[in-house]
Parts: C-alpha cells; structure tokens; sequence
C-alpha cells in the first residue's frame, strides 16, 4: 500500500521550469499533474492524452513518438496515444506511479528534458475536452449523510435516516451514455410527473424541478475477476484517480417514477464530468484518519479498512457555481451557491470499492463510481438545490437580483474541486460545467 | 412501418435445402433465421456472426470472405466479421431486412447457392458462444403486472400495486460488466442481509434467497441523438431483435439494501443471456393486439402507439426449467417449474423505447433492455422462485424428491422461448442456461 503514499513526486518544494506552474495557488504545480484526454480547438487532429502542467498542458500522445524513458514509463507513455484514458488505467498503479515519476522528473526546474518537451505545450485555454474515459458502467453512491439526512427529513420528519443507511453504502446503477464532459449542454428533460390534486391522470411536459448534484467520481483502473470480490486492503490499488461530477437530477419526475425501483429518467438525460482526472497517488498529502460518532455503528468487518485507518478520508474542498442568461448579459461573475468538502463523506473511496464487489460484481478498467450528492452538515454546504430551497419552499437569492428554486432555462453550473494546506501547493481539479437549453416539445 | 411485417420470408409454406431445418417444430425453420455470435468450440479462431437453420449455423464470416451479394444485403453481411452483433445492428433495419431476404433467398429449396453455402454449416451442437453483442447500458422494466401485483402482495397486501405503476413503464438501470451467455456459471453471492430479531447489526455471508427471473431481452439496433426523443411510432425500427433473459436476484440482499435507491448488490453479480436473438423481423407473424381492462387507465399519448395498435404485442411462449446436481446424477430431465407467455406484459416493446427515450435519455447500439419478470396471471405462470413459494414460505416439490424454496448451490436453470400458432412453423430462441457454484468466502 505504500506505493499510494508520499514519494519523491509530493515533495512540496518541487519546482517546474514550465512557466506559471509555480505560481501560487495556479492548482496545477508539479505535485498535480491530473490527465484528461484532449486535442486542440482548432484543429480536428485525433484525442490522445496530456497533463495539466501550470496554464498549459503537455500533449503526451506527441511525447509517445519519441519515447524518452524506458521499462514502466515509457509502456505507460505508449498508452497515451489512445483517445480515452482506458488503456493507461488497465496497465495498473506501478504503470501510473512510473508515468508520474518520469514526468515529475521531466517537468522540474533544471531537466535536461526542458527543450525538448517544451514544443509539446499547448495552453490548456486552446483545448477542447473528450471524456476522459469510456465509462462501461456507471453506478452512483450516496454516501453523504448530511444530504442522505436532508433529503429524508422532507420525506420522513421523524426518521429521516433508513435503518440500512449506516451499515450499507447505499448505492444503485446509472446511465453510461449520457455522461459528458464539462460543456455540456442539454435541453430540459420532459416527463411524466405526480398527477394534480384532484386528479387521477399524472401530468406531463418539461421537468419543473430541474436540480444539479455536487458530486466526486471514482475512475477504476483495474478491475477484478467476476465472482472475485476486491478486499479492502487492496482497493485503492484498483482506483485511478477522481474527478468532479454533476448529477443533474429532475425532481419532478423523480418523485412520482422512483417507487418501488428507484430514479430512471430523473436521472438519465444528462450527467456531467470534468475533463482533468487528478490520480490517487497526487492526492496522498491530502489524506485524512477515518472515524464515527461514538453513537455510530464501526463498519462491518468487510468494510474495516485497518491498514488505512489513518489515511482513509480524502480533504477535496468543493464549491458550486450558478451564472444565468441575465448574470452573463451583465457580465456578473457566477454565484457562489454553495461550500461542501470531500471528507464530510460517510463511506471512504476504498469502502466503496471493496462493497460493490463484495457480491462478486466484476469492476472494469473505465468503470465510474459517483460518489453521491456530497453536501456538508451546515447550511451554505447544500450539494444540490432541492436541500438549499428546502424542497422547493424557499428561493434562493442572487447576488444580481434574479432568485431561483430550481434552475432555469441556459442556466449553467459549474462545480469546482481543490485540495489545499499549509505549506502545500494547491491541487484543483478544474473545472466542471453544464448548461441547460429550453426543452425539445 | 411496414418493414418489419410479413415479406415473402415469412412464407410459412417456405422450405430450406438444409437438412433437419423442415421437421416439424425443430425450432430453426427458414422462416427464424436468428443470429448469434460464436465459434467451433474445438478451435480458438475469433467470434463471428452466424445465422441458425435447422440444426447448423452457418457461418456468416466466412460467407463475408467471399461475398455472393450487392448493395445493403453485402455491406451488412460485411458486418457479420465481427466478434459481435454491433456492427450489423448499428447498420439500420434496411440492412436487417436485405440480410434477410438474402439469406432466406439462399437457404430455400431449389437456390443455387446450396454448393456454395453447404460446407459453411457447421452442427450447432459443436458451437461455443460469445455474449451476442457488446453492452453498453443494461437497463431492466417490470412490465408483467401480474409480476408487480404478486410480489406487492406480499409486502402490501390490501394496495399491491402502486399508483405510478398503471402509468409508467417502471425501470431502473441494471449492470452491464456482469452480464453472461447462456451457460454462465457464478458463485453464489456474499452480502449484507436484515438484521436478526432482537439484533442491531446485519447479517453478513452467503445469499440464502437466491432466485432467477425469467425476463426477454430487447437489443436496441439503432440508438437515438442525445435530446431527441424516439416517437412511439418509429420505436420498432429502432429495435434489433429478442432473446431469452435471467436477471439473477438475492432477494434476502435485496431486501436490506433497496430503500430508497431500488436494487444493486441484490442483482448486479451475474445476468444471463441467450446467444440466440431472433429479429423483430421474424417475429411480426406472432403480433397480437394491445388492449388494456376497460377499468384501466389508457396510456398517455406519448405512450400510444396508433399506427401498431392492432400489433403491438409479441406472443412468445416461456418456459423454466430446473435440473439440480441429484437430478443430474440420477439422469432425471430437468422439472418444468413454469410456463409464461410475454403477451401478459402491460406494456410493449415499443412503448419501452419511446418511454426510456422520452427525457432526452440516448439509447445506443447493443443497448439491453431487459422486460423484468414475464409471469402470467395464473398458478404455474410465475416468473420467480419467491412468487411460486409464495415469499419462501411454501417449498415446491421436484419430481425426483427433492424440494426447493430457493435456489441451492450447482442449481441450474434453463429458460426456453418459442413462437407457435397453426399453419406457421415454430420458432424457438434456443435455451439460456445457467448454474450457481458455492459461494467464495
């Protein structure tokens, strides 16, 4: 398990010579280096791989071609030319950890590698984005219990917890398709929603209560054998890296389809990923002990992570955003909505490695975990609108004047992630955007 | 629309040169012609397409070699090459239809082609199979009333079904890694299960509810724009063709962990599918009229499919088979637990596809839609283990003496599925088999 922890790569006084990626608080230094799969705009050249280095990125598709290293590195580098992130997840953690040194190396002040890679930067700005994976499966957790217990409060006042919800990181299956890359633009969904008062027929037209999820996705490298479950010692071994995720939720149809089998359309018309995957192995300084309320149940032995009791909980600050069609008009800068963090989670990243194969379900190299809607316990930590409006009561207030309930038509979210400490370089994730466009009728 | 209805290879008087493909009810008439991906299972040459007839395939990959055809019937057969049924099905019904005509023009009594295409056949029982198509989205309806009302019986005895259920074509999304071919083999699954009376943590160990769910599987052909919509009316043409299905449940998992996001742990170990898939195509013989109970709810508009009303549901006998390892040794045939027929389910085909599409959702080429548990109204006519033992309290007998509640380790089931009616040859999907091992502890 070592091989996640600090090495050589973490030293925070690491510098590059790749101009603006010292700066402070730039979120891509040296210690980062997230991959996403990209080319640039302007041309229509095939996607490949690149690291995000300061304000550029490094093209690694173009790097493969002339191959500097040797053994892991350059097997791992060679995996960069594919259009999807795939082939590079299923050589596993050695293959990720050697790619990660190389570059390290490469990229810091003084390498002799400096001229020749320079030519293979390209400003992240001039870059369109593809996803940064070919998703297989997709299944989404709910594993923050400030939300999971917000949302039951406005159905169960009393008991707004299920007996289940702290022994099982409460999990169901979601739509692959309908996953894209920060950008994305859908129209509102339509669909059928509780019949009126007084009325038998349900109602049907566009989603009224149309909602983003605040959520982290898990990427899995490596996946397991079918009927082979992944023990919990190993299970961050098999965890690429994480993203930020936006589960658009309409809640309207949700609340009238999801008996008894849970959310279908509510959820499946759009899900939003951001392009930048910062891997496990940069996150390591950012990991935290695990640990329940005393009056809380340890987890079943199954889901009793011994080994990283000390490192299972990673600290990801994340926040959300909200411009709309009059706020860009004005050229506003998009409202702060809301400020939650990663550790506040019930359930940690190899807990729910180790659960959803516990059965024997086989993981696959591309697969994503959603981590859940990851709201905070305090007010100003809501991850969704449905928790900050209080089931739709009470509008929101927009520093230009607009309120909101649910979002509106050309509405765009945009959630951003970052790990920051004292004496640390700070880690963002980027960027993870969506826009909503006036239903197709 | 007229596409997918009677041509001339719908001819019931149609005969084929092959040997064994005229008998009486063998199943593979030259009226079926269904496909399926597979190999002789005494080499290790690649996957391709091939169509049944009698009791040979033949070998679409090597017909490909050396084309006999011209425009659509040639490019699709050029798809067949392929270790999967994606490349011809993202072809479009046009090429469906041409491949068709082509094969059963060549198959006949009389063609020409039969020196050519003889040493092409090989016995299907010398076959090995590969999963028919490559899945993306596996999602699974509950679209046998009688299947809902049973098994809500059992938790709410005066108000079975819900209120949505006589509106909405219920669905949730399943798990696509898992999903096996016929013969597939799984250990029994490990989970967490309802804590024990006076208890306060939950069980942990091997699955003592384990059951099978006799369903069809729908495989899209054609998907649709992410945001558009398929119209009721062109869902058919949307669709490739139909195969037998068991969508392998731990109800004593299930129970514990499905409130309030439906189920998963419960379900996503293993699925079966049979290799076989008849098309759309060769089904329209077996349409029936849709017809709702006067006291009923008509369907809402976006859900009625004017244009195939008198057509819009399939008659396809089911069948379940079980064959335990004492039943084996004591060479007993395996007991028949049931029969069903998919013309009992509430909703179409084709009300699915428009349903699941309706908010935007894309569907895909090589997309599976599974029916959910196609039990009929009667005794005898259930899909499920926990609807014939009535929730498990009442254990059926086997007729070499044993008894079950639930399924015990080295249990087989096999489902069947045929299509039958006066002065038309039957058309059988073949057999979807598959055996649950000792749980891996």
């Amino acid at each position: 398990m070592t091989r996640i922890y600090l090495n050589d790569t973490h030293d925070p006084k690491l510098q590059s010579w790749v101009h603006g990626a010292n700066e402070a608080d730039n979120g891509f230094p040296i210690q980062n280096l997230p991959f996403a799969v990209a080319r640039r705009r302007d041309n229509q050249e095939d996607f490949r791989v690149m690291v995000a280095i300061g304000p550029y990125a490094l093209d690694l598709g173009l790097l493969a071609c002339d191959t500097p290293w040797k053994g892991k590195a350059a097997e791992a580098l060679a995996a960069c030319v594919k259009p999807a992130l795939n082939a590079l997840m299923a050589l596993g953690q050695d293959h990720w950890s050697a790619l990660r040194v190389a570059l390290s190396h490469d990229l810091r002040q003084g390498s002799s590698a400096e001229s020749r890679l320079r030519p293979m930067l390209i400003e992240r700005t001039k870059l369109e984005y593809a996803l940064p994976a070919q998703i297989g499966d997709y299944t989404d957790f709910y594993i923050s219990v400030h939300h999971a217990t917000a949302i039951g409060k406005q159905f169960r006042p009393d008991a707004p917890l299920l007996p289940n919800y702290k022994w099982v990181p409460i999990g169901y299956h979601g739509r692959a398709s309908s996953i894209g890359v920060s950008g994305q633009q859908f129209p509102r969904p339509l669909g059928q929603t509780r019949p009126s008062e007084g009325q038998e027929a349900p109602n049907f037209g566009p989603c009224e209560r149309l909602d983003f999820e605040l959520e982290m996705g898990i990427l899995i490298g490596t996946g397991n054998e079918a009927g082979r479950r992944i023990p919990i010692g190993e299970a961050n071994e098999h965890v690429f890296g994480l993203c930020i995720f936006n589960d658009w939720s309409a809640r309207d149809l949700q609340a009238w389809e999801y008996q008894p089998l849970g959310p279908f359309l509510a959820k499946n018309f759009a899900s939003t990923i951001s392009p930048w995957v910062v891997t496990l192995e940069a996150l390591a300084p950012f990991r935290r002990p695990f640990s329940r309320p005393e009056s809380d149940p340890q987890p079943l032995p199954y889901l009793q992570d011994q080994a990283n009791k000390d490192s299972g909980v990673l600290d990801v600050e994340l926040e959300v955003y909200l411009s709309t069609e009059q706020s860009r008009q004005q050229k506003k800068d998009p409202a702060l909505l809301s400020r939650s963090n990663f550790k506040e989670a019930y359930w940690t990243v190899a807990q729910l490695v180790a659960h959803h194969s516990v059965n024997g379900c086989n993981l696959q190299t591309g697969d994503l975990l959603g981590t859940g809607t990851l709201s905070g316990p305090a007010k100003g930590q809501e991850g969704s609108l449905l928790e900050m409006n209080q089931g739709g009561k009470n509008p929101i207030d927009l520093p230009w004047g607009e309120q909101r309930k649910f979002l509106e038509d050309q509405d765009e979210i945009i959630l951003k992630a970052q790990c920051r400490q004292e004496g640390y370089p700070t880690l963002s994730f980027g960027e993870c955007a969506g826009r909503v466009l006036p239903a197709v009728l």
